[in-house]
C-alpha cells in the first residue's frame, strides 16, 4: 500500500507547494512508511528527491527548500527498495516525446508480467521492477497516438488490469486517476489557488484544504492553469454506486479521521462495533480495543453492550520502527515490548477484546496469552470484520494458506488463538455499517469476488469487465 | 528526564546482557528520546556505544553484538548533546584509582556550580557540562578515603544536593542509588541469575523479570557475584513513608503500566479521574482524553460522571520525531498534523476533554479551537492535577513566569484557553488517588515545598536536611 | 572521461571476479574520480552497487562480498550525478526481451539529442540524461531484429555517431566495443580462466593479467564460456593503422605505465621531451616538471638538453579531493596549498618548467608567479604538445573561447602567463614521439579535423564516414 | 605523529581565523591523516569539531562557518579513535579553575602510566587514554599554585618526561611549547595581526605567513592581544645548539618544503644523496627514488654519480586511503596497485633505487622483485640514512625485534631483500648533510642514545636530564 498526494497552484507560484506535498505525505504514512519521495515541476525542469525511510528522515529543511515548484507530487510506500539505490522509489520521473512526466501510484497491476513482456518485445527496456515503469512506458506510446494526455491515460487504463490510484504530473498539468472499480480511494481538494489530489481526506485536513469530491471509478481528473476537466473510462463502473471501493480501507487501512466516498472511517468502525454487539454479545466486565486499529469498533461494541470501555493494552509508540530481535528468547521478549498491559485494569476481570480483523491470527494469540498471564479471568475476542477467507492481492496481501479462516471453522480458530469465545461480524452487518457511502464495495477477501482478477488465475467470469 | 537501566549476571555470562539493556532502555524512552547509550563490562574492559537519536537508531545488531559483557548499564535522555560529539551523552565511562567506573544517572543537582568550582579549585578538569562528571569526580576522590565503593557513594551523596537515581557499574559490581528523598524512582528486579535496576517497572516487564522491590530513599543497593547488599544514607527520609517521590511521575512522566512505590500509575490516574468527576462534574455528551497522557484520567472521569468515554482526538504517531516547520502559516498547519480529529464523533456534542495537567496552556488552547472548528458545541476542560504554580527544577522544568497558574485565577486561565469551563482536581484528592503508595510525595510544583532546595535560592528552612 | 573494466571467468566461478573488478577501476581512477559502480551477473540475477565518491569510499568489504558473480563490469567517472540519486551513475542495468543487459561506457555521442528524440517518437521513455540509456534503448530495439547481441551492437554502432569504448554484460557474455575510429582505447587481457576488458593496460597489471591485444577500431569482441569471437563494423577504419586514437591519451589522460596501441605512454612523453629539447632548447640551470603530468616530458627534455632534472614543485597529495575555498583571499591561499615549492632548490636559478599541455593557461600562470615569488631567476615554459586551438568535445572538453591558442600568438600567450620564454613542440615531432604505435591518431584539438563530427556542426566532409 | 597548528588574531577579529587553521592542518596531513579537529575561542566560549577522517572529510563549509573565533588550534593525527566516539581525538577542550583550556599536542610521554596513577591517587578521573588528558590534569593542578599559565606549563614540563610540541589555547592566550630537547619541531609565524604556531613551516607557507623563528628547546612562547612573551625551562638544552631535534624529521617525517631549525628538509635529503654517492657509489644506468620519500635523496645521488635520474616507479595517489584486501592472493595484487612501474624505462637497465630509510624492509623487498619482474637487469639499493638499529618510541615507532638492522649484517639484509648490492650512508655523513642546522640532533634510532628515556627502561644515565 502507498499514500499518494499531489498539489498544483493555478496561480503558478512556488510558495508552499513543496511544503504542502510534504505535509500531505506526512499525513499518509499509515499507508506506507518505508520510503518517501517528492517531485516538483520547476518551470519545466522536474526535480525529485526520494529515499528509504520515514518522511521526517528523508526530507530536511534544506532539501525542501531546494525543491521549488508550481506543482508537486509525493509518495510514501511500504516495502524497502533493496540494493540498487533509489531507482525503485516513487515518484518516477521520465522524459518522453511530450516532455517530462512524473508519476506516483498506489497500484497492484495483475497483468504486469504480460505487459512487461509485450513492451520488451517492442524494444522497451526496464530499469526497475515497478508498476510505474510499465504504466509510463504504455502511456508514452499511447501519447504518440492520442490528442492529449488524458486520452493517453484512458488508453493505458484499457491495457492495465488491476487496482490503482495514480497522479501524473506533466509540464502543465496534474492528473488524478482512479481505477475502473474505484478500489483505491482518491480525492480532490482545494484551498485558494491550490488544487490537491490525495489518497485520503486526512491529508487535505493537514494542509487545511476543503474536500471537493471523491474521484469516480474510472475517472481521470485533469488540473491545468485555466481549467479542471474530467473524462471517464467506458467499461468500468457506470455510476459511482456501481464502484467497488475496498472494504478493507474502512476496516483497517485508512486513517479514522478520513472520509472515503462520503463515509467517515471512524463512524464505519464505531457502527460496526455497535452491530457486532448485537450479533455477537458477551457477558464481560470490560471492553478493550486491540491497539490501535481495534479501538473505534471496541468503543462502539462497549456502547452497544452497555459495558465499560477502557484501556487494557497500550501500544509502545517507539515500536513499529525496526528494532532488533535475534534469539528465540529475545523474540518472545520483543512481543512484550510492543504492548504495555495495564495489569491492575484487567486483573480478575472478564475482558472482551475487539480487533478490526483476524488475518493470520498470530498476534491475537500472543495478546490473549499476554492478557491471561496478567490476570484476565476470561478473554473474549470480537472481530469487526468477517472471516478473511480469500488471499487478496489487492490489499490484504496474504496468501490463502496463511489464512486460518480459509480452512478452519470459527470454533477451531477460537481454540487456535486460545480465546474463551470468538465472534465475527457478518458481512451484511459490516456493509450496513457504511450508512452514508455512495459507492459499492469490494469484499473479495471475505467472499472471493475478485473483480479485477488475480495474478495467477483467469479472471472470475462473473465479474469480468470488458477492456476494449 | 532520563531513563536508566542496569543488568548484572551473577553467573558471569555474557548471553543476553547487552540485549536486556537494549530492551530495558527501549521501554524507558518515554522518559527521554534524544540520545541513548549502553556501556558493558567485558572482563574488565569497559566498552561503550552512545549517540544522539532514538534507541532503534543508535543501535543495530552489529553494534549490540560488539558490546559483549557480563554487566551493562544503559541510558536514554531528552535534550540533544550539541556540537561537541558524544562526550555529553551517558553512560559516562572513566578510569580511576580503583579501576573503571561507568555511571548513568537521572539527576538534577542543585549545587552543581558550587561543586564544580570547588573541584576545579582542587585541580579537577571538566570535559563536559554534565552532572555525571561532577558525581564521578567526587566519587573518585571519596573512594580514596573509604573502604569500599558503597561508602564512597554515601560520601558523595552527602556532598550533592538534588534529586537523582543513579546506577554505577564497577569492575565487579552494579550499584543502584536513590536520592535521600526518593524523588526519582528506582526499582530492583530479578530473573534467574540476572539482577536488574531500572527507572520503572515497565522495563522489568519488557525483559520478563520479576519485580523485587523499590529502592528506599537514600538507599544504595550493591550487586556483586556473591551477594546483594544495602546501605542507607543518614539524613534523608528515615523510613520509606517519609520519602517524597515526585507526584508528577504519577501525573505525567511514568508509563501507565509501571508501578512506583507500590502504586500503579494507571490506577492513580484513573482514580484521579474518578475524584475529578466528584469535585468538578459537568454536563456533557462525551468525555475524551487529551491524547495520550490524559486518557487514563478521562476514562475514570467518564466512569465517575456516567457519561460516554470515547475517542475524539488521535495523536499522529509519526509526529514527535522532528518534522519541518518554517513559515507562520506552515507552523499552524503543523498543529493540525499533530492530531487527527474525529469530526463525526464530536460534531454537535458537548465535550469534556481531560488532560493530565496544564503547564503552559498553549497546546490546550490549540486543541480547544481545533475541537470547536470541527463542530464541538461546548468544550469543557478538566485537569487531573492541581494548578502548577511553582517552577520546578526537579522535573516539570518550567520557569514560574511561563506558568499561567502562578499569577492567574482559574477563570482567567479558562478565558485564556477559550474553554467553556475549567476544573482542576484538588491536591488532597490527587494525593488520595494514590491509595496503595508506601512512600510520601513531593508536590512542590503545586505547593512550593522544595525539599532539596532550588538552584538559585537558599534551601527552604522547614525542609532542610542535614548533609553532615 | 571514464574508466571502464570488465571481467569474465570462463570456468563460471565467482571467486575473485568482483574483487578483480574493484582492483580494475581502482587503477583507472585517473580517468574519473567522481563516481564508481560495479555490476555482477549472479547466475542470471544482475546485482549492482554504485554511488558518488572515490572507489575506496563507494565500496567496502561487506558490499563487495554481497556482489558475487561470474562476470562483472565496473565504471569510474568524472562529474557528479546531481540531486536525483544513483540513476545516472554507471553501470546501467536493464531488462530487455533478451534478458538482463548491463552497460558501462566511456563515450561522447554527438547525435545524442537526435537519437533521443527519435526514440521518444517511438514511445521510449528516458529516466536519465545519460548516453547509456540511449545506447541500451537502441540496442534493445535492434536486438529484436538481429540474430545475436553482436549484430545488434553493430546496428547500434551504425546509429550512434561519436567516440566510445563500451562493455556490455549479458546473461552469458561479456562484450567489448571500440568506436569505428578507435578514438578511445580498449584492451583485452587474460589470466588463467579470466578474461578482462579494460580502458588501459595499467588495470591489467593491477590484476596481474597478461595483455592480449588492443581492440581494433570498430571491433566488437565477445567473450562467452566456450569461445572469444570478434566482428567488425564496416565503414570505420579498415585497418588498425587507419584508426585515430586520441593523441591526448598520450599527452595527458592515460596513466604513464599504460601501453596504448603498442606505444608506452611514458615513453611517448619522455620522447616528446627529447624532441622538445631539440625544437625549443633554452639555457637554464634546472628542468622541472609541472607536477605530476609534466614530469615524464621534463625528464626527457632535461636529458635532451643535458641539464639537471629535479624537483622544484611537489603536488599536495591531499588536494584533488574537494577542499573548501570561499573568499577571494582564501582562494588565492588555496593555490599555494596545491603545490609545495622547494625554495632552496630553485632560488636564484634559471628554471625550465615542462608541462604536458597548455589548455586554459590559468594554472600555468599561477605556477610561474609562484616560482618567481620563491626566488626563481628566470622561468621558461616548454610544452610537450602543440597549441590547443580547437575546442574538442571528445576529450579535452573545453570551449574554443576558453583557449588562448585559438586566438593568440605564442608571444601573446607567453606574456599572458608571464614566462621568460615559451616553446611548444610541433605536431610532427609529437606524432614522431609515438615510435611504436600501430594505429593512426586523432589530433583534432590541434588541427581541427573532427572525424566523428561535432555536436553543433555538420561533420567535416573530408573525414565523413558512411554510417549505412 | 601529529600535526598541530594554532592561530591568534591580536586585533580580536574572527575573519579567516578558522579557515587559516583549516589550511594549516590541511598542509600538515603528511604527519597524520586518520583524524582531524579544530577548536576556536568564540568570545570565551570554546567550540570544537573533530572526527575520524581526512581534513577534507571532517570539515565542510557549513562546519567551518559555525566555528567562528578570534583564536583557533587544530590537529591532525595518525591512528583512529576506536569505538568510543570523538573523545580521544584532539583538540581536547576542558574547563578548569582558570577557565577554558584547549590543547593540541604532538607528543610521546614516557612516564604516562606513572603520572596517570599518581593523578588517580589524588582523585583525578580519566575519560580517555590520551596524553592530553594527563597534561591538562597536571597543568590544571599546577595552575592553582602558580601566578600564570606559562609557569603552570613550566611546572608541567618538569613532571612529564618525553618528547612533544604542544599548543594551548586559553581564554586570552595562545601558548606554544617545545620539549626540553626540541625533539619535535615547532615554529612561530606571522602575517599582519595574525600569529601562527605550527609543526612545520610548510603550513605557514599555506597561509602566506612569514616565518618568525623556531621555538627553542624547552621554550614556552605565549601570544596575547598586547604582547608575545617567552620563558624557558631550566634543565633542558641550555642553548639551541644543545637541542636534539629528531633526525628522522629530516630523513622521512617532514614535508620536503619545510625548514626545521634553519635547515631545509629537501636540501638535507638532496645533500644526503650526494654524500651517499661518495660513500656508496655503484655502476648503474638509472637512478630512481622509492616514491615519494626517496626522491630527493635519489636526485642528489644521481647528481653525485653523474648518472641519469628519472622515474621508474610511481605511487598510485588513490592508495594511502584504505582499500580492501582480503585473501592472500588479493593482498599480493594490492602491492601491485600501490605502484605503477614504468616498464620501458627500466627494462634491461641496471637500476639504483634510493630510499630514505629501511625500517622493516618488507616494502623494499616487494619493490625489488617488482622491478626485476618488469625487466630490471640489476637492482642496487642505497639508503639515505644509517641502519635503524634501535626501536624508537619517539617517532619511528617500531619494536627492536621488527628491525632487521638490530640483528643482521648489511650483507644479510641485502640477501633478505634480494638486492644486488646495498649501501647505507654513514651517520656522520648524514649529520653533515644538515649544513645550516642551528640545533643538535637526536639519532637514537641509529645509536641508541635515548635522551628522554624509554617507557620500559630506566633513563640512560649519561643522557639524564634533571627534572627538578
Amino acid at each position: 500500500m502507498s499514500g499518494i498526494f499531489g498539489c498544483f497552484d493555478v496561480d503558478g507560484n512556488c510558495d508552499n507547494v513543496v511544503r504542502s506535498a510534504y505535509y500531505g505525505i506526512f499525513s499518509l504514512q499509515h499507508r506506507g512508511q518505508e520510503s518517501a519521495g517528492i517531485a516538483v515541476n520547476n518551470g519545466g525542469a522536474f526535480l525529485c528527491h526520494k529515499n528509504d525511510g520515514l518522511v521526517a528522515d528523508v526530507f530536511d529543511d534544506m532539501t525542501l527548500s531546494a525543491l521549488q515548484g508550481t506543482s508537486a507530487i509525493a509518495h510514501c510506500r511500504g516495502g524497502s527498495s533493496g540494493i540498487s539505490g533509489s531507482d525503485a522509489i516513487q515518484p518516477s520521473v521520465i522524459k518522453s516525446r511530450v516532455g517530462n512526466i512524473a508519476l506516483t501510484s498506489d497500484s497492484v497491476i495483475m497483468n504486469d508480467d504480460a505487459l512487461r513482456e509485450e513492451l520488451k518485445g517492442l524494444g522497451a527496456i526496464f530499469q526497475t521492477n515497478t508498476d510505474s515503469e510499465i504504466i509510463l512506458s504504455l502511456f508514452s506510446r499511447n501519447r504518440i497516438k492520442t490528442e492529449d494526455c488524458e486520452h493517453a491515460i484512458l488508453e493505458t487504463m484499457k491495457q492495465i488490469r488491476g487496482v490503482y490510484s495514480m497522479i501524473f504530473m506533466t509540464d502543465n498539468k496534474l492528473i488524478g486517476v482512479r481505477d475502473p472499480f474505484g478500489l483505491r480511494p482518491l480525492v480532490l481538494g482545494r484551498k485558494g489557488s491550490f488544487y490537491f489530489l490525495s489518497s485520503e481526506t486526512c491529508a487535505l485536513d493537514a494542509v487545511d484544504a476543503e474536500f471537493v469530491r471523491d474521484l469516480e471509478p474510472g475517472e481521470v481528473v485533469s488540473i491545468s492553469r485555466d481549467k479542471v476537466t474530467s473524462v471517464k473510462l467506458n467499461g468500468g463502473a457506470e455510476n459511482k454506486a456501481d464502484g467497488k471501493v475496498c472494504l478493507f480501507e474502512y476496516v483497517y487501512v485508512a486513517r479514522p479521521d478520513s472520509v472515503i466516498d462520503r463515509m467517515s472511517v471512524f463512524d464505519s468502525r464505531y457502527r460496526a462495533g455497535l452491530a457486532l454487539a448485537k450479533e455477537q454479545p458477551c457477558d464481560v466486565d470490560l471492553v478493550i480495543g486491540a491497539p490501535d486499529s481495534g479501538n473505534a469498533a471496541a468503543e462502539g461494541f462497549a456502547q452497544g453492550l452497555g459495558v465499560h470501555y477502557g484501556a487494557g493494552l497500550l501500544k509502545n509508540r517507539y515500536v513499529g520502527r525496526t528494532f532488533i530481535k535475534s534469539t528465540q528468547t529475545q523474540r518472545e521478549l520483543a512481543v512484550k515490548m510492543k504492548f504495555a498491559v495495564l495489569r491492575t485494569a484487567i486483573a480478575g476481570k472478564r475482558i472482551a477484546i475487539v480487533d478490526d480483523s483476524l488475518v493470520r491470527g498470530t498476534t491475537t494469540g500472543h495478546i490473549i496469552s499476554f492478557l491471561r498471564a496478567n490476570g484476565a479471568a476470561e478473554v473474549h475476542v470480537r472481530l469487526a470484520s468477517p472471516p478473511v477467507r480469500f488471499g487478496c492481492c489487492y490489499g490484504v496481501n496474504a496468501a490463502e494458506e496463511e489464512l486460518p479462516a480459509a480452512t478452519k471453522s470459527v470454533d477451531e480458530i477460537r481454540d487456535m488463538i486460545g480465546a474463551d469465545s470468538l465472534g465475527y461480524i457478518s458481512l451484511e452487518a459490516l456493509k450496513e455499517s457504511l450508512s452514508t457511502i455512495d459507492c459499492g464495495v469490494c469484499s473479495a477477501c471475505f467472499d472471493g469476488c475478485f473483480i479485477a482478477g488475480r495474478p495467477d488465475k483467469s479472471i472470475d467470469s462473473v465479474h469480468k469487465v470488458t477492456y476494449s
